[in-house]
C-alpha cells in the first residue's frame, strides 16, 4: 500500500527573504526544530524536495542542501527510491530536548469540567477492556455470525456510492426504523410504527436524549434502587432530583413510590429483568405503574436491555404494550444481542409528533447515526438473520446458565445461594453470612475475577449481600475456571 | 437468503385452559385480532405449526385447524414449501378496522420537549436529503475513493472477530487517535499528542460535549455573528447567555468583544474560513484573541471545519498551534473531507488531564464511537490514502471554484459580486442593490436551487445582503445548470 508524506502540509514553515539569515539557514533551523520538538517524529517521511520547494517558493537546491546537512548530522536518513525520513535514533544530545510540551490549563476558579460525582458512577463494564468471567452485559461474541455479517457488510460497502452519503435524517435510516418497528411489534408486543422509532448510538445515548428532551433542572425522577447507573447518570447530568424506589421480588415498588413522592416527572424501570437483581415486574404491578403514570402525568422510561433472553416459557410482552395513554418511552439496544462495539440502539416514543420534538434536540446532540452500521444491520434484520441469531443465543445462554448453576451448586453452595429467577444475561447469588463482602471485593479484584456487587448499585435501600455473575460470553471451560478462582476468593473472604 | 419468521416471538398470545372458550377458538380470535389490528402485517410469516404448538404448549392439531380456518377466511395464505403468511389483501370488511392506534400523549402543563427556539436553528443542510447546487458543506462524493474504502472495509470486516467487540474506550480507538494526532501536528500545526484527542461522532457531538463539560447555565459565550448555528444551538441548549460578536474582513472582532462583554467563559470561532462569510482571522487578531483568552480565563473553541481547502499559498496553521497557555479546544470533522454520513470527528483538548475529565461526561452522553468506522478510517489514514485524497480534492475544488467564479462573472455579474477570499467549500457573493433578497429567497425555493443567505445566520449584526454558494459536490455541468437556474431567479427577484 502506498505510504504518502504530508507533502503540502508542512504549514509550520515560514521563510523570509527580508531576514538577514539565508533561506537555507532558516529552513535548516526550522526543520531541525520540528524534529527536536517532535512535530516531526522518527519514521515520518519528509516531502519530496521538489514538492517542498514548490510549496515554499524556493529553489530545489536549497531544499536538497538542507536535507543533506540534516542527514549528515543524523536527523534524517535517505532511503534510496523511497524518500527522506526522520531518523529513528537521534543524536544523543537531542534526547534531552524531549518532545513538544503542551501547557495544560490551570483553571483558577472552577473545576475543568462540570462533574457532579453522582453523574459518573457508571458500571465497570463500560470501561473494562478485557472480557473475563463473570463480566456483565456482554453477549457471546464467539458465537456471532461473523461470516454472514462480513458478507452483508461487503455488499453494503460495494454499493456504498449508491447511498445518500451527505447529511441525512437524524432519526435514523428509514428502512432500519421499519425493521425495528416490526421486530418490536411481533417479538416484544410493543405498540409501534416506524414513525415512532428513533435510532440512537446505544441505549446510553437514548436515555441521555430522553433526559435532555423531557427533564428540566429540579424535576423529580424515580429510579430503581439498586439500579443501573448509566441511566441515573444521564438524569443526574440533567440536574434532576433523584428519588430512589426499592425493588421487591415482583419488581419496582409502586406503592412505595406513590406513598413517598409527589410530582414525579419520570420513572426509570427495567421490567423484564431488573438490573441488577434480575426480578420481573409482575403483571399486577405493571397495571398499577401505568395507572399511576397516567394519573400523575409521569413519563415511564422502560429499559428492555436484555429482555430477549428468557429461558422458561415465552418472552414477556413489554410494559409499553400495555400502555393505553402514551406515557411509556421504550428503550432498547443491539449491544446485548449483537455486540456492544456496534453502537446502535433505539427509542420508541408514544407518538410520531413527539418524535418530531425529540428530533430538534437530537440534531444538537449528535447529527445522525453512522450510515454503514445501519445499512448492515438493516439487511441483517430484513434477511432473517437477526431473529435466527437471537433464537440460537437463547438456547446457548440457557445452556450456559445451567452450566453456571451446576458449577455454583457443586462448588460454591456453602458460599452462594442463586436467585431462582432465570432470565437475562446475569445470575444473582446471595452471599452466605460467613462471607465478608469487603474482603471478597478485594480478593476478586486481585484474582481478576469480574464479579459485580449489587450493593454498589444501591443508593439508600440496603439489601442482603449478593453478587451478580454474567455468563453469556463464556464457554463451559471459562465458566469452570471462573468458578474455581471465585471459590479461592470465597475461602479467603471468610469472616 | 433465508427469511425467518419471528417463531418464538408471538408473545402476545395468551391461552387459558380455564376459559369456557375452547383453545382453538381462543387462538383463532387472537391471531385474527393481531391481523386486523396490524400487529401481523401483509406478508408476515407465521410460525411453523410445530413451533407455535410447542411455544404455547398445545397440540399441533389445534394450530393447524386454526391456520386452516384463517386461510379459508382469507386472512392467511399457505405457500407450499415456504410456510404460512398473512394475506396481502384482507377481506373487504377488515379495511375499516385500521391498524393499531397509538394514543399520543396530551401533555397538560408543559411542552412535550424542552425546546427553546434559539436552540433549533440549524443550517438547512443538516436536514435536506437530496444534494443539489449550491448545497453547503458537502464534499465531492463522486470523487470519493470507494474502491479503496471498500477494500479496506472488507479487510476490517473479515478480521472483525479479532477486535474487542465489547465495551471499549469512550475516547475512541487508540490507533485512530494516534493517526489523527500525527495528521493534525503536521498538516494543521496543531500542538497535539494522541492522549489529547477525543474521537466524536462528528463536530456537532464534539461541540455539544464541550458545552456539557465546560459551560454552566448562565455562563456567557461569544459567538460569531453571522455564524454557525449548529454550535450556537449546542451552547443555547446548555442554557448559556449568547454574546454575538461581529465579523470583519480580518475575522472575529476581538476589540468589540473586549469592549462589549465581561467574564466570557468561551468564545466560538472559525478562524481558517469563517462560516458563513469565508473570511480568515488575521495573524494579528489571532495573537490578540489568545492574549484576551489568557487574561480572562476564556476558553476558545476553534472549529476548523474546512481548513483543508486553501487554494492559494499553503494552508494556514491552526489557531491552536499558537496557543501557549492551553486555552484553545480544537474541533474538526471528517464530514467535509470524506463524507458526512461517516459520522466521525475529533476534539483536541489542551491537556490529557482535561481529556480524563471530559471522558466522564462523554460516557453519559454516548458510550463510545462505533468501531467499524474507526477501524476503516484508521487504515485509510495509516496507509496514506487520506492525505492523497485531501490533496486531490484541493485541486478538484480549486478547479470547481474557478468554474463557478467564471460562470458567475459571465452570467451573474449584474446581480452578484463574489467575495475575493478563495478558500473552503463555499463562495460568498454580495447581492447588487436592485435585487430583492426576500423575493430571491422565494424564487430559489421554488426553483429548488439551494442558496443560503448569510443574513439567516445573523443574530444582531446586520450586513449587506449576500448569498453563499457551495461548489465542491458539483461537476462543471451541474454548476452550469445551477447558475442558469439562479439567473432566472435573479431576474425575477429584481426590485
Amino acid at each position: 500500500m502506498p505510504k504518502e508524506s504530508p507533502e503540502i502540509f508542512l504549514s509550520g514553515i515560514k521563510l523570509s527573504r527580508k531576514s538577514s539569515e539565508p533561506l537555507y539557514a532558516q529552513l535548516y533551523a526550522q526543520l531541525r526544530e520540528m524534529i527536536i520538538h517532535g512535530r516531526l517524529r522518527a519514521g515520518d517521511r519528509l516531502p519530496a524536495g521538489r514538492t517542498l520547494a514548490e510549496e515554499l517558493g524556493i529553489s530545489r537546491v536549497i531544499v536538497s542542501q538542507t536535507y543533506e546537512q540534516l542527514t549528515i548530522e543524523g536527523y534524517l536518513i535517505g532511503k534510496t527510491g523511497s524518500g527522506t525520513f526522520v531518523a529513528d535514533t537521534l543524536p544523543d544530545h537531542l534526547l534531552h530536548a524531549g518532545k513538544l510540551k503542551v501547557v495544560s490549563p490551570k483553571p483558577k476558579k472552577e473545576p475543568v469540567v462540570n462533574i457532579n460525582e453522582s453523574t459518573v458512577r457508571l458500571p465497570a463494564s463500560s470501561t473494562e477492556n478485557e472480557i473475563v468471567p463473570f463480566h456483565l452485559g456482554v453477549p457471546s461474541l464467539d458465537s456471532f455470525p461473523f461470516k454472514i455479517w462480513h458478507q452483508i457488510g461487503n455488499k453494503v460497502l460495494k454499493d456504498l456510492k449508491k447511498q445518500n452519503l451527505g447529511y441525512n435524517n437524524t432519526l435514523g435510516y428509514w428502512p432500519l426504523r421499519k425493521a425495528i418497528a416490526s421486530y418490536l411489534r411481533l417479538s416484544r408486543a410493543v405498540q409501534c410504527e416506524a414513525e415512532q422509532v428513533i435510532i440512537v448510538t446505544g441505549a446510553q445515548q437514548g436515555m441521555n436524549l430522553v433526559a435532555q428532551c423531557l427533564l428540566k433542572r429540579g424535576d423529580k425522577v424515580c429510579i430503581e434502587d439498586p439500579g443501573y447507573f448509566g441511566a441515573a447518570s444521564a438524569f443526574a447530568n440533567a440536574g434532576v432530583e433523584m428519588c430512589p424506589v426499592p425493588v421487591r421480588e415482583d419488581g419496582f415498588d409502586v406503592d412505595y413510590a406513590q406513598a413517598t413522592y409527589k410530582n414525579i416527572k419520570l420513572a426509570y424501570v427495567t421490567p423484564s429483568h431488573q438490573f441488577p437483581l434480575g426480578y420481573t415486574l409482575s403483571q399486577e404491578k405493571r397495571k398499577q405503574l401505568l395507572a399511576w403514570a397516567e394519573a400523575n402525568d409521569t413519563w415511564i422510561l422502560e429499559d428492555d436491555y436484555d429482555s430477549e433472553y428468557r429461558y422458561e416459557g415465552r418472552p414477556l410482552p413489554s410494559l409499553q404494550g400495555l400502555d393505553t395513554c402514551g406515557r411509556v418511552i421504550y428503550c432498547g439496544t443491539f449491544s446485548k444481542v449483537l455486540f456492544p462495539a456496534l453502537r446502535l440502539g433505539y427509542l420508541v416514543l408514544p407518538s410520531a409528533e413527539m418524535v418530531q420534538g425529540f428530533k430538534k434536540i437530537k440534531q444538537i446532540i449528535d447529527t445522525q447515526p453512522p450510515l454503514m452500521e445501519q445499512l448492515i444491520l438493516c439487511s441483517f434484520m430484513e434477511e432473517g438473520y437477526f431473529l435466527r441469531h437471537i433464537r440460537k443465543m437463547r438456547l446457548l445462554y440457557a445452556e450456559r446458565l445451567n452450566t453456571l448453576l451446576t458449577l455454583v451448586k457443586d462448588q460454591l453452595s456453602e458460599f452462594l445461594t442463586p436467585n431462582t429467577s432465570q432470565s437475562g444475561m446475569h445470575l444473582l447469588c446471595w452471599l452466605s453470612d460467613d462471607i465478608d463482602a469487603a474482603k471478597l471485593k478485594a480478593e476478586v479484584r486481585k484474582e481478576k475475577v469480574f464479579v459485580s456487587f449489587p450493593s454498589e448499585y444501591t443508593i439508600q435501600h440496603h439489601m442482603p449481600p449478593s453478587i451478580t455473575l454474567g455468563f453469556p460470553a463464556f464457554t463451559k471451560y471459562r465458566l469452570k475456571l471462573g468458578v474455581e478462582k471465585l471459590k479461592v476468593c470465597m475461602e479467603r473472604a471468610r469472616k
